[in-house]
């Protein structure tokens, strides 16, 4: 299975964040992608690629000039005004009657994100755009006929929408590749989203589309993250009405839960009838997940990647969250060993 | 002259907020009251009296009663989901496309917060609620014929919306005090507020009324907190119209300069012809400020006191901020004492 990864996400290592803890050690650490590649290395998965270089233009597809701008000269300017070195992190936000726009980077660090897990340091912009760029490289490989790849991206995507940064997201990778695989409207294209976290960003995105189906399984809202979105009454709106699917799941979902709606999903990918399908394939639903409450087990994994094959449409699969380092790589081979068994089998069943 | 003040203040005492530097020691401090209590009695000014209790009543004419649920319970629901002990604290905002509204306490204090610096611990209520009493008790006798008074609020109030609370302050103590004053519409109010940041609270409390002049100067938000208000092209909507008026000024302003736009304000406040007078009184403009660029001296302080006063408007005059502990109770007594004696000169005159 071809594998995408740059060595540059570890540009982006942010010490901490903050959350309901207080300010804590980063958790969308290098140590991630390090775990997953020296699992895929010692699973013998392969060949392992470097990213090629696209530019920003498919990228501006998806992301405002004025936000792409923001991430790559926002720590300099933050610095100049007194902001700690440490790196650019919003304290105030935007908010009704109290939302005009101040050029401060003290406001459009606010302005430009709705949480603080996504520190932009003064290197950061390499990793970001790195990641975007093993997604993008990803999806020209399979739009040139790949039957599927998987795309370690690091940070994750899913939670950037348009202008917005958050939940260690800045460029949607999977949004950016599900783009690119469109082909200008030529293609349909379908995007999984089975991070514990709804997909909040690729969603917004996408929700006024009706050429990409986007569909997230998470926690439910009222007590996962991100919280202000991801209800199941979310379906798109316009020609995007019931082009977004939402499967918000309850605390403590076992592999067998899990796997039903998985098959629900597949079957409303199926009846999309999509050129290609975009796996954004977060890890977080494991259980233990320091940040997820989902019960999943590692051969969970490997049943989705299976039954995702069975569709039999190329795939990209996207790295998203997943933060039990000590299984993560464990976990991400489950689901690409699984889903290259389903592909097998279902060539075999073919012949 | 009367001043109103309540040991409760302390009960409000979080160690640290979030900003532009990371994670730092609170700095609106229950030290900040006490040194502002101390340099008042040294000056023999008083009676120093307690607030009275006016239950919720004329708070709910500002604020939702949603909010006001909030500000009382946040704290307990945060630590029964895992929130950290030290004190409930936003740290995920909703932003346009991402604004569902969802029960978690992760998600509520975001809803009602536009920053980290108003974090709420298990005892914040009580200083809370007695510092808009504080407000609210020198309104009242000033409604019964007192000619002023200064409410030693803590913590401050002008920062806080209808249902957000943010830059320390959580209720709006002065316009819970003017809104009390105007005596439901048979009065009417003016509030200027000479804090150094804008008073972003209550002007949307009072953005489309035409019984409450509010008048605001302050840093300019292209580079002064809280950035997203406080341009001059702000002046109220619908009845409101032209009843709010901003004085942003740049960095550096001496008290020349200031008091010339304070004297601009008084002459906006006497067309206004109002029946009472709300002095939103922040000393963060003070030279020195840790949190303000303006330079204004302790002698500055006394002039623009002198200068109120000879508007000869029944006056209340409300704490808001200012934090160089050091200087801040001399700069409090300065205009105090400047504006006991405008009002002495201005009885001479009259004589």
């Amino acid at each position: 299975m071809l594998v995408i990864y740059s060595d540059l996400h570890q540009f982006h290592n942010p010490p901490y964040e903050f959350l309901e803890r207080g300010l804590v050690p980063y958790t969308e650490s290098p140590a991630r992608a390090e775990a997953i590649l020296a699992e895929i290395k010692a699973a013998g998965i392969g060949p392992i690629v470097a990213p090629d270089d696209f530019g920003l233009e498919p990228i501006r597809a998806i992301h405002s000039q004025a936000y792409l701008d923001h991430l790559q000269t926002i720590y300099d300017q933050w610095v100049a005004v007194g902001g700690t070195p440490v790196a650019a992190m919003p304290f105030a936000f935007p908010r009704p009657g109290l939302d005009r726009s101040s050029p401060t980077p003290f406001a459009t660090t606010g302005r430009y994100a709705f949480d603080l897990s996504a520190p932009i340091t003064a290197t950061s912009w390499a990793a970001i755009l790195s990641s975007a760029y093993c997604a993008l490289t990803g999806a020209e490989r399979i739009a040139r006929g790949e039957d599927f790849a998987y795309a370690l991206c690091r940070p994750p995507g899913h939670h950037a929408s348009r202008e917005l940064a958050g939940g260690y997201c800045f460029l949607n990778n999977a949004a950016i590749a599900a783009h690119f695989l469109t082909a200008g409207g030529e293609k349909k294209v379908a995007i999984l989203d089975i991070d514990v976290h709804h997909g909040n960003g690729t969603q917004s995105i996408f929700y006024e589309r009706d050429d990409v189906l986007f569909i997230s399984i998470h926690g439910a809202p009222e007590w996962e993250y991100p919280y202000f979105s991801g209800f199941a009454d979310e379906r798109g709106s316009g020609v995007g009405e019931g082009y977004t699917l939402n499967f918000p799941l309850e605390q403590a979902v076992s592999d067998a839960q899990y796997l039903h709606t998985v098959d629900e999903t597949l079957a409303a990918v199926k009846a999309f009838d999509p050129a290609y399908l975009v796996l954004s394939a977060g890890f977080d639903a494991f259980d233990g997940d320091p940040l997820g409450q989902f019960r999943l087990s590692t051969e969970g994994f490997g049943a989705i990647g299976q039954r995702v094959a069975r569709l039999t449409l190329p795939t990209l699969i996207v790295q998203e969250g997943g933060y039990a380092i000590h299984a993560l790589g464990r976990n991400v081979v489950s689901l690409l060993k699984g889903f290259a068994m389903g592909r097998a089998h279902d060539q075999h069943s073919a012949k």
